[in-house]
């Protein structure tokens, strides 16, 4: 960015909050540089956009430490956790939000590859940054940064989407390993001396999700994505709002090598680690072939696998066949094993 | 809230954010109890809404400190702002999502307030809060408590609002007086000894700016809300973004006595202060009488005052006439005068 519109130490300043000069500047500089667009050129106050029929909003704040790690950074994660909450409900990404809550004195070149990255993964989305907002707090009022992306979405399709859909004998199908976004995140803190060899799975499911549903129609009964607290979490959800039996089969889940090591050291459970580009289907029987090899057409689903069914038994419960042929309860985690993992 | 569902000190724990089960009593026990609604009752991770046409997308993040103040809370300003926000679109709101990032540590009373403030504010506007997320931080990683709110709204009229459809001879029409909400935050920060009558303006403005489209239709031409950087920041962006002159008399500006007074006790300007309850209107000069008349009768804008005009010459400057005569140019704050104000 110009030299001339920056402080000497390139650091971010309360003033760049202030609404005035100096945020302008800023969003000249930053924003609009990366996250160029005829709407979010406009700069106002409210961008307006085209939209038809049913429309799905959702927000996410982004608070993960450290705010790059394997595979991603706070700027991936911020725009392809917005895009895959939106992707649950069949919805088309026509715009993303970001309000940014930046601590005085980060670094401008680090906000600066955020907003790159979050370029490139709209990009991939597809989807545009159509409007935004940023508030600067003094040194200690804050972690850095903090990124909270909303997103509009067209709903694509004219069946009901949700759990109340779910019917018993529904495939679950799941697009790809768990754990790798919790244990990348986990490696890049340093908390543990091991070497990792895990990447975080972060991104963006529109696309994904688009060729399960081109192959799967009103086949595609529910989709959630499996992020903090895991796909035990989704599972127990999905048990309880449809109001029927879940039975998973341990050894059909996918867990990389890495991963798998690192939760037997370190006491993990695969299936309460939060992942950040993997979507879980459940899906009619009749349907459920063609989405997986829908999915796995898909590079972000080349591991998809089939997980499990949906029983009439044991409501609102989910049921993990073991290896050994015995079975447990699975429930949602209590509390919080990993904090600041999205 | 049910005493079991919350720590026995009654504070928000790291696992409020775990998306596991302690997150999911917050959900129920907090924000479903106040935000009550049947959209957001779903508990999915997108909202699903009925839109059509061109609807209007905005966000902002909140990080008023205190987060009280006479005449309002952060959630009366999450919501007011955002609804504010979409107003200047001629956007009616059609739902809002709010994010939270919390300390670990909050108290969860001081929590359910905000949250009671923001559903009061949501009635008012009106509109729904159609779901959400929480992010804990732990202890000294964030402020107590910030609030991103985004509005997704259907934008009412089919002329175009914007400074492009500004011509000269628009009539500057302002709702209300200036500074309210600033000085009274800063009041409240007890920074200066002064015992200030002055309550912030902070307030959904939806309805008074549907009552000034009523009146005055497509002679409506801009409105944009005087929040950071005051009303000075928002007549230069008019005037650059126009390509026009902008004129102001400083004797028509609605300022209350004590605003006045403490402002010439501290050497602020009154047109660089922030408001949360006012809108700056440009109007065609045959429709100004009529759309005043609306701002008056409603109880927001009963303090409407015509404070200037658009003009051919001087482009993209602001000019202020003075009490004595003379005239100065009125130029955007560069800095931060007033950090943590919304």
């Amino acid at each position: 960015m110009p030299d001339g519109r920056r402080d000497a130490d390139g650091r971010v300043l309360l003033g760049h909050g202030s609404g005035g000069r100096l945020y302008r500047d800023l969003v000249h500089d930053v924003f609009l540089r990366h996250f160029d667009n005829p709407v979010l050129a406009r700069l106002d106050d409210a961008a307006a956009l085209a939209a038809s029929g049913r429309v799905a909003l959702t927000t996410d704040a982004h608070v993960v430490q450290p705010l790059v790690f394997a595979g991603g950074d706070i700027g991936r994660l911020a725009v392809a956790g917005t895009v895959n909450d939106l992707a649950t409900a069949a919805a088309r990404p026509l715009g993303l939000a970001a309000a940014f809550v930046i601590e005085e004195g980060f670094e401008l070149a680090r906000l600066d590859e955020v907003c790159a990255s979050m370029a490139a993964t709209a990009a991939e989305a597809p989807v545009a940054i159509v409007t935004g907002d940023t508030k600067v707090v003094q040194r200690g009022a804050a972690d850095g940064l903090f990124i909270t992306t909303t997103g509009l979405g067209e709903i694509v399709v004219d069946h009901e989407v949700s759990p109340a859909a779910v019917a018993p004998g529904d495939v679950l199908l799941i697009s790809g390993t768990l754990g790798d976004h919790a244990l990348a995140v986990l490696a890049a803190r340093g908390d543990f001396n091991l070497s990792l060899d895990v990447r975080s799975d972060c991104a963006p499911l529109w696309r994904l999700v688009e060729a399960a549903l081109a192959a799967g129609g009103a086949g595609v009964h529910f989709m959630r994505d499996p992020t903090r607290g895991g796909l035990a979490t989704v599972l127990a959800e999905l048990a309880d709002q449809a109001g029927l039996g879940v039975e998973v089969d341990e050894e059909a889940l996918p867990v990389s090598p890495a991963v798998r090591s690192a939760c037997e050291l370190l006491g993990y459970d695969p299936l309460a680690l939060a992942n950040e580009g993997k979507m879980l289907f459940a899906v009619a029987p009749d349907a459920a072939d063609a989405v997986l090899e829908a999915l796995r057409g898909r590079p972000e689903g080349a591991r998809a696998a089939c997980i499990g069914t949906v029983v009439e038994g044991h409501r609102g419960r989910v049921a993990l066949r073991t290896a050994f042929g015995t079975r447990r309860v699975v429930d949602m985690p209590v509390g919080e094993l990993l904090p600041r993992i999205c």
